[in-house]
């Protein structure tokens, strides 16, 4: 089947984060016929789908969600976003880039490639959840988790996130920052601002910690990272009245960092400098997925040859970007890369994929099984 | 009549800012009867009592208001806050130190010198105001505004706020610091944490701006003031999600300072720090008050003999603490001082006045008078 049509029926269901709404038996469906093995691993709230074909040869998986972020208000949009439409060259609704193009790319891709060969070199796998834009906690982690008691492990992994900048293939992701979030109160005494004497302003010394942290080089980058970033997302104090001195001072902030750090040692950093202008303080933490990176392989060398000869140009390999559910699947070993379509209407009103591009990723996807089953 | 019997009449006048709630009225009733002209001077929802007394010599005014904080929830009260109770050698109320006390004190004094010298050498006065409490706009500073359209200047003024420490007369204000607050918003452009490289975060800025000038030394001080102190009051930004960074910063702040500074200088540096650190900012600035100090003359000399010859101790001249509306008398010339009783329970629950301290600061500011007449 071509992938506008499975991606249509993808887009009707309404599974807005963490509610499937019957896509991943939509897929099992399509799965099975193919000669898929689909086992349903629901973890809390959320469905997920581990579906395996074949007993000998590398994994190969591909990953992917079946969830897409809520629409706004839907008279916004020019086409209804849970009523797919294909106009001007368009394929219209909420998912259809992020991600449910890619899953429709993947199934006809499978598709087309066991037609030609029904007893492939590789056994293949698709690992979808439907918690991928909720708090990823029951998805691919939990899955990965039972894989790993099972002693399964994936060779190769292609996860369909929509990493293309203005044509499919131009920026493939193979690895990805860490990021690790903290929360920091800083007590101090409460009092008059006109006899500080008698108070301990909280916030001069959560002002002078996150300056100094804010103007520190953590590192340079390399190649395929740029440098480490330290952001502050909020900083709350005060009671509202301008002539009192709060007792306390909070703080939010997020590291995206290099290999070239670990959680520990930023941690470490940051309680130095906290202790040195704010002793008494608190901090949450948060090690929202450590970093990651496929270097070299044979995955990475099959991407580059089927972006050149299907989409005829050199993909950028980057590292850039937000966390992706591929945190949980790098780290035991896979040679892992994101590669999907264009990102520019992700997340927004009007969300929508080329029909061109989706054929194009199919053949693509295509290209990659050909080329590792040898 | 004797302190304590007016004080009580007062706090059971129901006066919470900015209500007047008859205490004018009734100080009125007093003073006419010792021969007080008494003008009824009401501003907005502000009531002031401007009294007058003779028509040669230097003028001396006692200043106070009527108006009180809120009491909070009664039942915490040990003695109900509007119904005074002389108990434990306390007259317990709302208002009794913070300054019905020190207004009853003030008539009580001016009944007994006038007794002794019915012809004084003085010109007296009494400026009451109900509005010191809040936001002080219609009260002390519009009568002045209205004494200075008359050519009326003080030569001496007293204001009865709660000065003293341990025992009456232990503090005396002889000057007061300047006031001036800020409010800023510092802009960059929101993004997400993941891509600070599109987005322009505020709160380093502002955090960088506010810690500089938080560690900047002002001055040293002299030996009438303290060094002039910058205090941060709020700093709020933020979306409340942890993956955002916010389009703007706001903070508020204040300076206390001495007569060494000007608000125009103090702003100057603000607006360079904030220039280097965050060029898009935007202020709004708050006058409160004009530092002033009243060096030697008569009045110290008198207040200094009174607190002697009546309490036996040295008074500690100061000009520690907030505003008063001592800052809009001042100005014109006047010697002024802050003289009343002590302090420890104003503004909390169980606001009380010692009836020894209510008879010494009578007789207190009967010597005044007399050492001024003379
Ligand atoms: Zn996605
Ligand atoms: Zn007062």
């Amino acid at each position: 089947m071509r992938p506008n049509e499975i991606a249509k029926a993808l887009i009707r269901r309404r599974s807005v984060t963490p509610d499937d709404a019957g896509c991943q038996a939509l897929m099992a469906e399509h799965l099975t016929a193919l000669g898929f093995d689909c086992e349903h691993l629901r973890f809390g709230e959320v469905d997920n789908l581990w579906a395996v074909r074949g007993d000998s040869g590398p994994l190969f998986c591909f990953a992917g969600h079946t969830d897409v972020v809520p629409t706004g208000p839907e008279q916004n949009w020019t086409h209804p976003p849970f009523d797919p439409v294909e106009a001007d060259g368009w394929l219209w609704g909420r998912g259809a880039a992020d991600m449910k193009g890619g899953l429709a790319a993947m199934i006809s891709a499978v598709e087309t490639f066991l037609a030609e060969h029904p007893e492939p070199g590789l056994r293949l796998a698709f690992l979808i959840t439907s918690d991928e834009e909720g708090p990823a906690q029951d998805g691919t982690r939990k899955v990965m988790e039972t894989l790993g008691e099972r002693g399964v492990t994936i060779d190769y992994c292609v996860v369909g996130e929509p990493s293309s900048r203005d044509r499919v293939g131009d920026v493939v992701r193979h690895g990805r920052r860490g990021s690790l979030s903290g929360q920091v109160t800083v007590t101090g005494v409460q009092g008059h601002v006109a006899y500080p004497q008698n108070a301990d302003n909280p916030i001069p010394r959560l002002a002078a910690a996150l300056t100094e942290l804010s103007q520190r080089q953590w590192d340079e980058g390399d190649e395929d990272f740029p440098p480490t970033s330290f952001q502050i997302s909020n900083f709350n104090a005060g009671t509202g009245a301008n002539n009192v001195i709060p007792a306390t001072a909070e703080a939010w902030f997020n590291f995206r960092y290099s290999p070239r750090q670990t959680p520990e040692g930023l941690q470490a950093v940051v309680e130095e400098v906290f202790g040195r202008h704010a002793p008494r303080h608190e901090f949450f933490w948060r090690d929202s997925g450590r970093p990651f990176i496929t270097r070299g392989g044979r995955l990475l060398e099959a991407v580059r040859n089927a972006v050149r000869e299907t989409a005829g140009i050199e993909p950028e390999f980057s590292t850039s970007g937000g966390t992706s559910d591929g945190r949980f699947i790098a780290p035991t070993g896979t040679e892992l890369v994101e590669l999907g379509p264009t990102n520019a209407s992700i997340h927004a009103v009007d969300e929508r994929i080329g029909l061109d591009e989706l054929e194009l990723l199919s053949r693509c996807y295509e290209d990659i099984l050909k080329a590792l089953q040898d």
